[in-house]
């Protein structure tokens, strides 16, 4: 058995095919008709640009938008203009075309290796894969194609290129194993995309496996397990049968209103980090957006994106809801998320530093812009306005003020905006806890962030594996303070809702239908699984339980009680 | 105006007399009888041990012993064996004692000054004082004596070094101020102890000055005036005389017993870093102990301190305190401060890591070696044993089986001890208010840290400038959550104190005295004057007090409130 990163869940069982993309071999000749030598590198560039358009193409069609734009991507990486000149000042001097792109890729690919951020760092995975493309098309090296892997393949490889990917026949892949990737490498947004159960991380494994050899991939654990015995077969066998037959009686619940057991309605959202991601939030039944991350749309870019590009995102969103709610926070850089190009400075403490709302007032022309993108965008749908880490009434007061300025602003230019847009606070501080009552009379709807109101509380990063212990929601300094902002919200006639990962935990939820939750906003992907565990709760019954689980004094206690009455 | 930081409270108006302790030259000669130049060596070090503990003789009756032991420290560093074997190593090969001793000394700072602490890298600066003052033996360079300056003097130097402040004569200085050194440098600490008004940390100030020069040193705000116009003269020794009467007035609070206008009667007890530090808590009225902090013990030793160290330290503290109250608080490594031989892994967020109690219960050995010394020194005093950052009952139930293990272990050996020893809760971390009646229910006693209570219920690093707007324990969300705890514990009938830097605000105090709490620990120097703003309040005004300031939505209405009622 081998240990490595849950990338997309489900579980698989089949033979190995290894995918190995290695770099073709050439020989570093001396060039000395460098004008021809250009023009051949030149129409490789012009191979690799056509070949990865049509490959994005079917891509679209299988994986969605957002995959096909990775590929995009490798075309303006490419004709980079800093990527191209070094390139061909190479090339001048003597060096044969592949070895000067060669060592210009590796000179970038270094570069963007040493950057603090995984996006960044990804982008080294992206030259690498272009590299190996356009030194196989030099040297005239058929690609490798995924496409004929026979039914039942598990594919190993050490990374899983979008080029390689694109190719990719769901039917015949039982399950991926890769070298590298976390949870957020293109390997595994692939792989959620495609519905294929996926471990990454494992390190050594193309060493480890021979084409054929029998493996299991377990993408609920993150454990793989190689020449598995009858018994570990059969096992996964019946794991993954239950697991699709689970997946297939939730369908039950698509198209069916978010209801208890007893009829008490309540809204179901999803989570999304960009507007393609709204589609696949209708597309599993979401009833609207409960949070838009909108840090994809300064961390993917060198500079500040403009209001422009702002508002042609939030309004993507908004259309793509048709109409439904769609709230969006504002940006929340800092802590763990940094935007190299912003120039923050490196702290201490991050997660108690300067950080989302705190910067935005501190930095108000950028935040002027992303309201009045927000604003305008708010004019094809039903956006609402979410500031988030709010510990003060002040935060929410300047935020509403900024929001009235620029109304004022937008009226004289003559654009269309709602004027009843609702800004919103995330309650996600032990401060905006305490007083979520204060809170509740500035604000005009709540959503508890519960990943950070669980680490504020605790004083528990919840990052750092030494004091994981202690990072539960199952405490009950945690239960009480959702418990808390539920009442205060409720109490004074606002929407409360959750957008933390608590929110889709089928153990917490009874608790949360008893406290009044109003809203659950999940991962697309976990919809109709909490739609279904809502339905099993009357809010008697959630009553009950959330009284017995108050009464008690420890996190363990809790949580064996929510396991002994799971439904 | 200079800016800098306030190192000792204070207004002196004086003359400047600039202190500069060169480093005196030498030829840097190359010896052939290396014996002779070892033995010069040899005895310079003799010297310098001579003339050393006879400085630190008298430094013990001016400022205390602990000042006089960075003195004997010194002693220490110089004869260290790798010290002395590097230097004379360089000798035998023919450099001059001079050079062979400097060149191993930069050597030595310049690995201090490497580390992460501030306590490792005050030892750079002690090292820079024992190498001047070494060079100065062996050149027959006289030393510099600040006995001598003039009444009426401003000391100005880069730095001040233990063995330079070692002959200050306090009537002499009206104050201090230096170019380096923070808060708890060796200049710092001095100042206080001699309470003569410093500001440290000024830039560059050597450069700036000139000796005759008047200037003006204000150790409260921190900052320091040179060639002051005669307005600001007149206003600076308006303010000392204010000050110093200010002083002299709460003389009338001594032996007195801490109560409110209406008689209602709390404890007033003083915060101390080491045993030593009980002595001017007892000389400053303080009616006990309320924090402990144990980091000395461990912070200034290169290996954990023994069980037998311990005791001796916890039952001096015990035994200068009489038989009054000492609440001791457990290692509370992490955070900020790092203990290196621990070798505790670097953390993203320390303030949220693997810090105090959760070190201790993760370290059981290390931790039953404090509590056994706790244990045996209970029997000498009033010892009470205080578990830092709380989070959950466990964590008290753990320490308390823990201590129940060891009171088996002693009786079994025959050793006395407390047997009705309290252990208490640090009350510090939003979780532990949010659950104070349960923890209540298992802690003999709480006391409030408001210094990370803040800090954690406004997710604001208390280090961190960017976001220092928002740490105000004025804040509405860290007022109620105080009051939550002291009713919590009120209610279950166990004592609750403050140890935090709020207990000692005179803004703070009504409220706190309308909350009911118990017991306030300050800093030994505020002893008196939180016993005279006490007595200046019934509990029924400080009732309407804090019912006016419970009802206001930000933190600048609340502090506005307070300032407007300040006694």
């Amino acid at each position: 058995m081998k240990k490595g990163i849950a990338g997309s869940a489900g579980y698989g069982v089949g033979k190995v095919v290894i995918i190995s993309d290695a770099k073709p071999e050439y020989e570093n000749r001396t060039i000395t008709d460098t004008d021809a030598e250009i023009k051949r590198y030149d129409d490789a560039v012009a191979a690799f640009t056509e070949k990865t358009h049509a490959m994005a193409e079917a891509m679209k069609e299988s994986v969605g938008e957002h995959n096909a734009e990775i590929l995009e991507g490798h075309i303006l990486l490419l004709t980079d203009p800093g990527m191209d000149e070094i390139t061909k000042g190479a090339i001048m001097s003597g060096t044969c075309a592949e070895a000067a792109f060669e060592s210009t890729c590796d000179m970038f690919a270094g570069m963007f290796q040493m950057a603090d951020d995984e996006l960044t760092r990804q982008r080294a995975t992206d030259i690498g894969d272009i590299k190996v493309r356009m030194l196989k098309i030099l040297t005239g090296t058929p690609d490798v194609n995924i496409s004929e892997v026979p039914a039942g393949t598990i594919l190993v490889a050490e990374d899983l290129t979008p080029s390689m990917t694109a190719g990719i026949v769901k039917e015949n892949v039982a399950g991926i194993i890769t070298a590298v990737g976390g949870k957020t490498s293109h390997s595994a947004i692939l792989a959620r995309a495609l519905e294929i159960p996926a471990v990454l991380s494992v390190d050594g494994i193309v060493d480890k496996v021979s084409d054929g050899m029998t493996a299991v991939v377990d993408g609920c654990d993150g454990i793989c397990i190689l020449d598995p015995s009858q018994e570990e077969i059969e096992k996964y066998q019946a794991k993954r049968e239950k697991y699709l037959s689970d997946k297939a009686l939730l369908e039950v619940y698509r198209g069916k209103d978010t209801v208890t057991a007893d009829g008490v309605k309540v809204h179901l959202y999803g989570n999304i980090g960009n507007p393609e991601d709204a589609k696949q939030v209708a597309a599993c039944d979401g009833e609207g957006v409960g949070l838009f991350r909108t840090e994809f749309l300064f961390m993917g870019a060198s500079e500040l994106p403009s209001e422009e590009e702002q508002f042609r995102a939030y309004k993507a969103a908004a259309e793509t809801m048709e109409g439904r709610e769609v709230i969006i926070r504002t940006l929340d850089v800092g802590g763990d998320k940094d935007i190299p190009y912003l120039g923050l400075e490196k702290e201490d403490n991050p997660f108690l530093g300067f950080r989302a709302v705190r910067y935005c007032l501190q930095n108000k022309d950028s935040y002027r812009v992303q309201l009045r993108a927000l604003l305008r965008a708010s004019a094809f749908g039903d956006i609402k306005i979410m500031v988030p880490l709010v510990t003060c009434v002040d935060e929410i007061r300047s935020v509403k003020a900024l929001v009235k300025e620029l109304m004022a602003e937008l009226d004289a230019e003559n654009i269309a905006y709602n004027k009843d847009i609702q800004v919103g606070a995330m309650i996600e501080t032990p401060a905006a806890s305490l007083i979520a009552d204060l809170l509740a009379k500035e604000a005009d709807f709540f959503s508890i962030g519960t990943n950070d109101l669980t680490q504020y509380t605790m004083a528990v990063d919840r990052g750092n594996a030494k004091v994981a212990y202690l990072y539960s929601s199952y405490n009950p300094a945690v239960l009480r303070s959702m418990k808390n902002i539920i009442e205060a919200a409720n109490a004074a006639g606002i929407m409360v809702g959750m957008c933390g990962e608590a929110a889709a935990d089928p153990l917490l939820i009874p608790l949360l239908i008893s406290f009044g939750l109003g809203e659950f906003s999940v991962s697309a992907t976990s919809v109709l699984a909490t739609r279904g565990t809502i339905a099993k709760w009357s809010k008697a019954e959630a009553d009950e339980l959330a009284a017995k689980a108050l009464s008690l004094a420890t996190e363990t206690e809790v949580a064996e009680l929510l396991k002994a009455n799971a439904r």
